[in-house]
């Protein structure tokens, strides 16, 4: 079977597309090619895309019809939607994520459409689709109700999914993705790319400067359960989701505080001192807005699962990505 | 002020039109012209546009956006967004609804940005963004499931409104309609369209075909209940809408057989006895996505009204249209 990941030369892409290859199967068949779309693959990636010829890396935009129509071939399987202009980029720049993140998700849903054969596509929706009036604990009852751009960009491509699905032209299905940590590589321009900062940057010998303050609450989940949890949503079958194609990802909560002190036990006093507070209005009135508390029943039912604690996620990072400490 | 009504040369549009001259004044201000756009209009509303200086009319599609530009000024400082492909077509016809309703919106938002003058904005939703497993009474809290691609652009034009909204680019307000009844003239491809059916054709001395079973339930508002919802959706201050720019009008519970026993009451049981039941699958089976029985206490706080009774409903509709019984 053949494999469509878009935003497959980023962080997540690029770990699903490597946790795919190593499985060797999806829904009970043989991968015999994944193709990896982004407007720009990272160094790593694309070095590792070359050397594997079961890998077809393009660079390209998601919202452009030809490039989708070159890389959504009738053959293609199975479909997972990453790709995006992140939060902070789609806030400063409402244009540019109305067309990624809108446009190019109906482009991509008509192009899969346009192939005839309905395949399963999973989406990377986002705890962004919530805000405003929120009560202390959310819950699978919640309105959507996103104070971002980028969120309502998600909860739209929720719509559009569940009803190409509803109509037959695919099998969608969409997970609600809690805050990634540890994310690899350099800082981005997600609001929440401080979440991994504060990690990785300490960890690598660098200050991290964190623009919100300790006290404030992240809803977490790791690179390893968000690409066990993208397989899980793809292989579940049609009758687990019921008539709502979307799903509130389990993940826990932890405050900036509690972040730096569980680095402190895991690296040690030296890394967890290169944090530093430096508050960011603009930042800080984005992540405020996000949920930083959930119980996730339908999640957990359908087999998601959250990560241990945030010390087993630091160090299955320190694993993942071969970090020595210093 | 200028006003500009998409679908105005519709019944609702027209008849919004009507009011708000009648009235003279919205938000404070005198009413200067008023611009209805709309694909094609009704014989009697150009009649009544032609002959009325302060009517504007304008023949075009809302998913162009040349003609936005023309209809939409920087001087509007009021829009009423009516102008929709019905459920029945939008079902049928999946790309013509996805431009008109899910683009058109779109492009009128962003015609309406390039003002520069955040003018009020009122939407024209619907009930019909709720289906999938309800509970027997839906409330504020129940989560948008629409079971047709019709709702599902209606709820994606309401969260892009509230986007546009938080992003200060205008001042949107979404009303979820119920079906409206009775709506005057001919049948339309509304899946809705029997519940007005059923008392218009019978009190016209023909006879109506409905698709739906008697034991089949309506959430149901009339024409003025509607006209007067806009006008106060335009007029209440942005703090009374909170954090959602959407709510869920009140409307009343009706069965089929219900709405009959009121027509005879009214005009007599020959009227009655000219419904006949003829099922049809295909409207069935989108009626019956849709909800029947809802609290509405946000609405009703914020003083929009539901009607008194069926028989005061087709009363109102015969006096409105200034139909004869025979």
């Amino acid at each position: 079977m053949k494999i469509l990941i878009t935003g497959g030369g980023g962080f997540l892409g690029f770990k699903l597309a490597g946790a795919l290859l190593a499985r060797g199967r999806l829904n009970g068949q043989a991968i015999s090619g994944i193709t990896l779309l982004d407007g720009a693959f990272a160094l790593d990636a694309a070095r590792v895309a070359a050397n594997d010829s079961r890998f077809h890396a393009v660079i390209g935009d998601v919202s452009d019809p030809d490039v989708l129509a070159r890389v959504c071939r009738p053959d293609t399987a199975a479909v997972f939607h990453l790709a995006a202009v992140v939060s902070g980029a789609a806030e400063a720049h409402f244009d540019l994520g109305m067309r990624v993140n809108l446009e190019g998700t109906r482009q991509l849903l008509d192009q899969v459409r346009k192939g005839g054969r309905s395949p399963r596509l999973v989406f990377a929706s986002s705890v962004a689709a919530f805000g405003g009036e929120l009560p202390a604990v959310l819950d699978d009852s919640t309105i959507a109700n996103p104070q971002t751009s980028y969120g309502t960009q998600k909860v739209i491509g929720e719509y559009l999914l569940a009803d190409y699905t509803r109509k037959g032209f695919l099998d969608g299905r969409a997970l609600r993705l809690p805050t990634i940590v540890v994310r690899a590589g350099k800082p981005n321009a997600a609001a929440s790319s401080f979440a991994s900062g504060i990690i990785r940057e300490p960890l690598n010998g660098e200050v991290s400067r964190c623009p919100v303050g300790p006290e404030t609450g992240v809803w977490l989940l790791s690179p390893r359960r968000v690409v066990e949890g993208f397989i899980r949503a793809c292989e579940l079958p049609a009758a687990a989701w019921g008539s709502r194609r979307v799903v509130n990802l389990p993940g826990i909560t932890a405050k900036v505080a509690e972040i730096v002190e569980a680095m402190r036990k895991v690296a040690g006093t030296r890394a967890a001192k290169r944090v530093v507070y430096k508050p960011d209005a603009r930042i800080q009135a984005i992540v405020k807005t996000w949920p930083v508390r959930l119980r996730t029943p339908r999640a957990l039912e359908m087999g998601f699962k959250p990560d241990a604690d945030v010390e087993t996620v630091i160090r299955e990072y320190i694993a993942d990505e071969k970090i020595k400490i210093d």
